[in-house]
């Protein structure tokens, strides 16, 4: 196999899984050509509308044009509680077919006991992003084909480009009727948007949405529509709605995190930001993140500034900023705790989105280059602001993209990271693993300073009056350094066989991970 | 030129504009193969997200591909009252651009000075709709290619299925921010829906809205969506509002089309369909269907019926049922009043629609075919129960197809028609023009009597205790020519010349129009 080096220095193979790979080009530098997939023309002579019940997931199947090799879909809207990726998958195991690629949105770790299926052949591959003990079992070799992560908006637009063909998609839908309308604002399983199903209902070959919640038609907000969908099956339970939505999302209290959460806040003050018109941001439901928000609202408050939007992962703090007028709207593409999931279903002003509006690269522009500052975490960044978010430095891709990548196209990308994680450095020479290039990543705030990103002279002049500790990255290294005694973690040993491809969002390869040489005890 | 008998025992030509034309089979027959088409996949690179205005019709016209020989679309929701059919046709003639072919989803009376550009060269064809004048000129055989007549269903599956491929949508919007995201609901120009623009968003390859409101971002609802939208032109009007909707619709006074109203809920109660669950109906807006909608209310009310919803087209009486609790839920396509429009902003159970969610026959089902009760006109029906909409039975051909097709896929559709209009009787021996087949036609509602359409038994067993004069429609034909005193008008004289093809909602041709042999003054 051949490899070429991409715009980030990394080396790529010519071809992944047989098909012809592109190296990552720089932000932009891609241009697709042709015309986006279409699915299959259903006759609607073949469907009796608003009565597709089937009864049993083990009835789909039978209907299914079940084969090996094929591609099944989930989405994660249910999160840790999710029941019916595993159902699934076991009962397509029990009918014996093999080699079967999964495509999910994100996998948990309620979906670890997939492992035996990967180790039985049932599963060759996965498709779309995976996390812990699955991402192990990868990172040692025990995937059949190379695994292909992508981000939210990268896997929206690999199903829309015809990269990923879906065969078969399983919608878990909190509401549906009979017709196959869902949404995921009412019922036991309550998740708030179904947004990350859209491609997957759009463009598979056959979609069947199940549900633990059957409504009257019209379910309504239709964010998966009837018309795309050919079984629905209503079965007991979805899942743990406890795991589905925490309770409530909760501030961090380390005292070294609240100090990066305010640094964060007040460098988006004094950038002049809440000064402009149209104001909007985007942060996780993570704690550090959430100090942020509430720091944030802070500053927003004395400057009289009303943000136009705030780009959720919704949580009950960015439902407080709405209510109270801080913020216009929320843009909620998941919603991490149960105050999210009731204003989506309740308020007017929190609009349910999906990754072709907010995240896909492939349209005529979505929302995720309108926010003006983004803030988000990661496992490494590098002194050319490469950011790794998906291995560790000690070489397991343990992560997902997420949102990461698409999120970066804000005006101000923050990366907020304490400077050192147990006894290893977060800012390194070069990160393990490149999810996103330098170009992509404005400013790094961590507990001993700020880096602003030189190549944003602009950034620079807006802050050249701050008060905060900004510094160059080489200085935050340095520090990092002598925090851990100028012990570096060794270099991972790694096989040459390439066990996944990192995807950029126009469905460039950036970076792969190679198989980890490993004491075979250890997956 | 071949001709080939079809279904409905019409000849039609193997080729139809240089492509193969599929002969009604039908309903239900024509099986549809392949995928659907795919636009070109864009790069949100070339696109500034959030700021797509151009300042004006003409320099966008500078932006466009225009071409000789292009398809441009429009949507017909400011119906009487858009300016924008023809400001924009008029700037591409003064661009020297010829034979374009037109595909609005419907045209008005105000369109007619489309005219010059059709006799002068710049539009050689219609796809999709036509009325009065411009279809006179048609009929007359004054356009250069064969028009294509395609319901609203029709044309959402012709644009999918790649059959009618647009260069350039223009989307009138009565509401849009400057990323693209546009609706119906408010603005001076406000009229509810944008659906029947729906597919010209999707499926073009470039798509233009045109707004007299523009808001900040997001717009929302987001009937049309920024992600889809290449650029944004503010203009200072987009029309007449007391042209885009009428004031208020008014139920007819005539005395015996309030008896056909009153029959037809009588048979609907007679049928005993609001005794059962999950009771539905669609009626216009035409004077006789709003006395329709006000007799079966009334029945509704006396039988403690609730509709689980009514499909729009809607109007201030079906708002007023809405309001009332008799309807669950208004499953709007259009609206034709005010009242309409306003409750389409207001209630949150007046429900946006559009044709794939509705009418489209190649989806894996449509709303049409849930409705229980519809109710609808014709100009002629024959003692087969073939339906025309289209042409009179001198020849013309003078109306569009609009939802007729598609809403025959309700469970019992009804024909309220008077039995002679001026000297021509409507129950005719063989229709004119076939747009819709017999098969598809449940029951005639003259004011001389009712006929059930012999192949529906279980409607003809539901009313045997119908105390309604239900007789053969031999009869209702027999009482007609009575009237007339036997003179029946003349046929048609025509060439061989096909002016105009009428699909089938399936894309399929049930039936073609030829072209009048005419004094040339009389177009």
């Amino acid at each position: 196999m051949k490899f070429v080096k991409n715009a980030v220095g990394r080396l790529i193979p010519e071809e992944i899984n047989g098909k012809k790979a592109i190296p990552f080009m720089g932000r932009g530098k891609h241009k697709p050509s042709g015309r986006k997939v279409g699915p299959p023309i259903p006759s609607a002579a073949d469907y009796k509308a608003g009565d597709k019940l089937v009864e049993s997931i083990d009835k789909v199947l039978d209907k299914l044009p079940l084969r090996d090799g094929m591609t099944i879909s989930f989405h994660h809207h249910l999160r840790n509680g999710d029941v019916l990726v595993n159902m699934v998958v076991d009962k397509i195991a029990e009918r014996g077919i093999k080699d079967i690629t999964l495509a999910p949105s994100a996998l948990f770790p309620v979906h670890e006991p997939l492992i035996r299926h990967i180790k039985s052949g049932v599963i060759a591959n996965i498709e779309g992003s995976m996390n812990g003990p699955i991402g192990k079992l990868c990172t040692a070799g025990g995937f059949k084909k190379t695994a292909i992560l992508r981000s939210h908006g990268g896997r929206y637009r690999a199903i829309q480009d015809g990269d990923l063909h879906i065969d078969v998609a399983f919608i878990a839908a909190p509401t549906a009727d009979a017709h196959g309308n869902a949404n995921g604002l009412y019922g036991p399983s309550a998740c708030g948007p179904l947004g990350f199903a859209l491609a997957d209902s759009l463009y598979a070959d056959n979609v069947v949405v199940v549900t633990d919640n059957l409504v009257d038609f019209p379910c309504y907000p239709w964010a998966i529509q009837g018309g795309n969908v050919d079984y629905v099956v209503k079965i007991d339970s979805l899942g743990d709605p406890s795991k589905i939505v925490s309770g409530t999302t909760k501030i961090t209290t380390v005292p070294d995190r609240l100090k990066i959460a305010s640094w964060a806040a007040q460098l988006v003050r004094d950038a002049g930001l809440l000064d402009e018109p149209n104001f909007s941001f985007q942060a996780g439901a993570g704690g550090m993140s959430l100090a942020f928000v509430k720091y944030l609202g802070e500053h927003m408050r004395e400057k009289n500034c009303v943000a136009a939007f705030a780009r959720g992962g919704s949580t009950g703090l960015l439902v407080e900023l709405l209510k109270e007028g801080l913020v216009k709207f929320i843009l909620d593409g998941q919603s991490f705790d149960l105050e999210g999931v009731k204003s989506l279903a309740e308020n007017p002003n929190h609009i349910d989105t999906n990754p072709f509006v907010s995240y896909c690269y492939h349209t005529k522009g979505c929302f995720a280059s309108m926010v003006k500052v983004a803030v988000l975490g990661a496992t490494e960044i590098d002194l050319n602001f490469n950011v790794n978010v998906n291995t560790h430095s000690d070489g397991w891709l343990l992560h997902g993209i997420g949102g990461f990548q698409d999120t970066t196209d804000s005006y101000m990308t923050i990366i907020t990271a304490p400077l050192v994680r147990k006894t290893n450095p977060i800012v390194v020479d070069s990160v393990y693993t490149v999810t996103a290039p330098g170009e992509a990543i404005d400013v790094l705030v961590t507990e001993y300073g700020i880096a602003i990103n030189p190549n944003r002279q602009d950034l620079i002049d807006r802050l050249k009056n701050s008060t905060l500790p900004i510094v160059p990255i080489e200085q935050l290294r340095e520090k990092a350094l002598e925090i851990v005694g100028g012990k570096v973690p060794p270099k991972p040993e790694t096989t040459d066989r390439v066990v996944a491809a990192i995807e950029w969002r126009d469905g460039t390869v950036i970076d792969v991970v190679r198989q980890l040489v490993v004491d075979g005890d250890e997956v």
